[in-house]
């Protein structure tokens, strides 16, 4: 099993020195660069559903949470420690391919094209299944994006659409109850649909960008919600934020409610100076300004949202770690 | 939650730039080092168990599990991240302090001891209470101890004594079924033949020696069983070994089983060249030379057991994945 996956991992990487075998993996950044580490637990029945969610997606979405967090922080992907906890049936067949096999699929496909290493890992027998997910990026020293560097004045900007991740979980969970847990095809339409809850792409390349030319002053990844993430970065940086409801870049098919509290679409948030000049679109990915940074001021909610009826509190109402 | 973690998390370690609460750490190694990374996975049911393991104990051994990697390395701890995922009545209570809280005491006690920072994590709502560590260390740049340098000809040895860990599983096992799940004292005698298993010394220090003064040739933590671990460091070495049972340092409470096999005693096993000079002690841990390191021959075992009727294989019977 752990032949399997030693065999299948990427094994470059320049800064990865020892990969898996030892009792550790080795690292050396390179000259002038740290390195950025960041977490992420999934496990079934929360963060993803046996039953309805394809193996390929949930190891595409392992993955791109913990490469989320370094594109948050304007890091490049250097090294990825992978830990499953399976129960047997999806780790072990008689015969043919398991569960964890295309879950492999979907975690390499996605390492492959960012060019993560798989550096070490554990596998477990588990009662139910998890994984937990270690990133290590690279970033100039000094330099990272930090979720603190926020001032009043700053314009607030997001990567992308919101809400698309929440729209396709529901589309999910509707065809799947129509299909009573039969396996059903994921294609055409509802594969474009699907794909930012399925498949979300995490914002490396912008994230990159924003480091390397120093346009943000903040910035956090929309993983938990645009309402909570938001409060995060207003936390951190000690400033408060007010959102324009009606320049939201929602996807299509989501509500107001999906955009501002849906979580997992690995979109950017991030502040500016009114000064920097953003551009409208980093590799393809759109940037829009959806608000801006105020001072705290004392009775006033820390995010306030902006609408055609006036201006109301906009609670943190994104994903809680004990719901 | 994350609340009180981040308040009794020891913050101060040199290589770390920056702790929780941004969506990395961020890490800068001394010049002249490379940092170590490893995970190790603790899962409910499989390597501890709730009915008979002190949380404290439970806390202590998670963090052991990593810090022992970072000793076969020979390097030295810069910092934690623990990922919990927990059954909502081990994380939230009414009143009172929680199964968490005194997971953390076990875990921060011997974090403080080894000044290891931690520098972030994960929490999630779980069915099955699991725990999963990452460290990293810091060793200068190519000087790390590697499974796979040891030669033949190179001798054996292991720090401390084995199968303690094993004797004392079993003692706690009786006692608690004595005891039908009521709770039970842990003090005197029984302390002192539980302490191994419950609350295992990482090698550190003696890694360290070995690493700065360049005395083994390989290492390895035995975590998984003697057996076991000395055929994955044969493995790694391209050599084959054989142990002499007469001189194996067994704990007073184990049997050849548990010392051959038993696991989870965190000892040092480690090659060194015939010509270097290996201290009897490092920091008051006795150190045994158990064996020695003999060219691949086909058609032998990888490792032979030396006892008074002859020499008979060493098969691998320690811990499994995949039981």
């Amino acid at each position: 099993m752990l032949w399997r996956i030693r065999h299948r991992a990427p094994q470059s990487s320049r800064e990865l020195r020892l990969g898996i075998g030892d009792d550790c993996a080795l690292l050396r950044p390179a000259a002038g660069e740290e390195l950025a580490v960041t977490t992420d637990l999934s496990i079934a029945g929360r963060h993803f559903r046996l039953g309805i969610h394809p193996p390929e997606a949930v190891g595409h979405r392992t993955l791109a949470r913990g490469l989320s967090d370094l594109a948050a922080m304007g890091a490049r992907p250097v090294a990825a420690f992978l830990s499953l906890g399976l129960p047997r049936e999806l780790a072990v067949a008689k015969r043919g391919r398991t569960w964890v096999d295309r879950f492999l699929d979907g975690f390499f496909a996605l390492a492959d094209r960012t060019k993560t290493a798989l550096a070490g890992g554990d596998l477990a027998e588990s009662p139910v299944a998890m994984a937990d997910i270690v990133l290590v990026g690279a970033v100039p020293r000094g330099r990272a994006l930090l979720r603190s560097g926020a001032r009043p004045g700053d314009l607030l900007y997001v990567t992308g659409a919101l809400g698309g991740a929440a729209a396709g979980l529901r589309l999910l969970d509707q065809t799947s109850a129509r299909k009573k847990g039969a396996s059903f095809s994921i294609s055409g339409r509802n594969a474009d649909l699907l794909a930012p809850h399925l498949y979300p792409e995490p914002r490396l390349a912008q994230g990159r960008r924003l480091q390397q030319q120093a346009l943000a002053t903040a910035a956090i990844d929309v993983s938990d919600g645009l309402s909570t993430d938001l409060a995060h970065l207003c936390s951190e940086s000690r400033v408060s934020a007010e959102v324009d409801s009606a320049i939201l870049p929602s996807h299509p098919a989501a509500t107001l409610n999906d955009a501002l509290n849906g979580g997992e679409d690995y979109e950017l948030l991030f502040t500016a100076s009114p000064k920097a000049r953003i551009p409208r679109s980093i590799s393809g990915v759109a940037i829009t300004r959806i608000g801006r940074m105020l001072p705290i001021r004392k009775g006033r909610p820390p995010v306030m949202l902006v609408t055609a009826k006036g201006k109301e509190p906009l609670e943190p109402r994104g994903w809680e770690h004990f719901s």
